[in-house]
């Protein structure tokens, strides 16, 4: 795990110019903060790039973080200042790609009031960043690893007795001391008729014996997330535990194998669905069913049936298929995986069997 | 700490309202989650609501929070979809006023495409937001007090001999153990010559007898943030950090006793520059001084020289002055003040004295 190299950053500056040619553009205004990061490096909580056709690119941040620009982003013009997006609308001219599904409107205003014509770039980051690099895939694969070693450790102890919160805490602390920089979100602890609720807070319910017990979690890298969930049982699950673990598992490994170079995106969406639809259970799956996941816990490619592209190699994504019945329970299994150019690697190196926990 | 009741959710839905009836539009789409959650109650992490001026209001959100909505966000309709903005837009026609200062140029074009004629609402919601009610400065109150409680805790010491990484890890377990829901934000914890950064990254350097230590941290109660810095010396102050020191002390309490009813917002960063003008140090004064807090770590009003309004009673806001001296170390000092009808009430109830920690 390291930084990406000035090399990198260069390389990856180059092709999101690229992939502006055809808007015949002055260069791309990058607004949006975890693109910045994925263009120069820069890990701060403000800051824009300009991205000049030319090659002539500008850096802007405020002062909080002149020095660590400095150190992050070497080789690129630095602006410090408290309006960067003035500052930005001062140095362009002409017609600017513009980020926006993500830049707002009033932006967009400020740049037509300095005679800054806009025309849509339309996700062109997002979808370099859909393929990661050796240096992302370590990253990616050293925060799974720490987030299943976590769940390993927490497993091992009592549960029963234990508050969601609690055992929440135990879990964001385990991934922690194994060298998480940070959690990757707010972790889904959900017990008895809670586990039933997609995305639970966790509460001051005591897990007891015979709940079925979901955590949805993940540890932070280097900027990179990991995000799995395993739904066990406390003491031995009865019957409808197994049957509805027993369906979500099968659909969950559907989903992960149609993970293929070259496979429509909605192929996995399709196999994973259409085992929860045999089981009879497809009306209690009311989530999504995968997106991908690197930089930001949710990214492109969001995993439907609507859409209409094909999986890229070294593309990281998550399936997590689910069932969920209101006052009763549910159970959701998910994984982060790596698209080869062979079989999907998953990351989150966990068996998906049921687990019955003391 | 309670969640706000349907009447004060109402309230706010109503004040919200009448505050675009400048505009003559048919209602208010709100997208901003946050200011969603302000006016609904909702938690989740995708939502959007239709206020719409003949009081027809219409709440819409994904499958993963059918339940939790019902819950949260009785008395109004609900749409499930995963297409929020398209039902919208659907159920949109005429002039609606939008949250332009956020809403996306792609979403905009959405509602054009629709027929929608969208007209800027300013931060309407924003504007409400910053007077808070008792309900809202109680959670408040509440992450102040857990914050110095765990700083109080971890600065029982010893620190010497432990990486800044360890010591943040530290201080976030303590405000989770006190009943904070979560951290506010990732904390800065930066020692000897890394004090010198304002946004600093805990990193693995081991805190020295001798080192001016940095802390800016806080808890989460409810969705409300705390925020508050204190800088320590491990050891005995030297001449030098002690006049840093005192200098950043004078400045924030001028800062913190500008915060007065009915006061221009600027009188605060006059106030608290003038103090570091007068000791020679403002040149190194490189950040903002300030901002309101609450359901956002940092949200409306900013303190700046440039902003022309005045101070609300029941507005929450930090004074966060630093000197910072790159290669040789710094100090910020931040309180959580609220805005009173006399004396500024500070919610961050700890000395800003110059501690020396063993």
């Amino acid at each position: 795990m390291s930084a990406p190299t000035a090399g990198q950053l260069a390389d990856r500056r180059r092709r999101a110019v690229e992939a502006i040619i055809g808007l015949d553009a002055e260069g791309l205004l990058v607004t949006t903060l975890v693109n910045v990061r994925y263009l120069t490096g820069f890990t701060g909580s403000n800051g824009a790039l300009l991205l000049a056709a030319d090659g002539k690119d500008t850096f802007l941040t405020d002062g909080r973080y002149r020095d660590q620009a400095l150190d992050e982003v070497p080789g690129l013009d630095h602006v410090i200042t408290r309006d960067l997006l003035g500052e930005a609308a001062g140095r362009m001219s002409g017609v600017w790609a513009c980020e926006t599904h993500a830049m707002s409107v009033d932006a967009q205003a400020t740049l037509t009031e300095a005679g800054v014509s806009t025309v849509p770039a339309a996700r062109v980051v997002e979808g370099l960043r859909e393929v990661k690099d050796d240096g992302e895939i370590d990253a990616l694969r050293t925060a799974c690893r720490i987030s299943v070693e976590a769940l390993r450790g927490l497993l091992a102890g009592p549960l029963a007795g234990r508050t969601e919160r609690e055992v929440a805490r135990d879990l964001e602390w385990r991934m922690l001391e194994l060298g998480a920089e940070a959690i990757a979100f707010e972790t889904i602890l959900a017990s008895g008729p809670n586990s039933a609720i997609p995305h639970h807070s966790p509460t001051d319910r005591f897990l007891q014996v015979g709940d079925l017990v979901k955590a949805d979690f993940g540890a932070r890298v280097d900027g990179y997330h990991a995000d799995c969930t395993r739904t066990v049982v406390l003491g031995r699950a009865d019957d409808w535990q197994r049957e509805v673990h027993a369906a979500v598992q099968a659909s969950q490994a559907a989903g992960v194998e149609a993970l293929r170079e070259d496979a429509p995106v909605a192929a996995s969406d399709e196999a994973a669905r259409g085992v929860l639809d045999d089981a009879g259970w497809l009306d209690r799956f009311t989530t999504g069913l995968g997106h991908g996941v690197g930089l930001q816990i949710h990214e492109d490619p969001f995993i439907s049936h609507r859409h209409a592209g094909r999986l890229k190699r070294c593309t990281t994504l998550t399936i997590e298929p689910g069932i969920y019945v209101p006052g009763r329970g549910g159970v959701r299994i998910e994984d982060t995986v790596l698209v080869t150019s062979d079989v999907p690697e998953v990351l989150t190196t966990m068996t998906t069997d049921l687990l019955e926990i003391a």
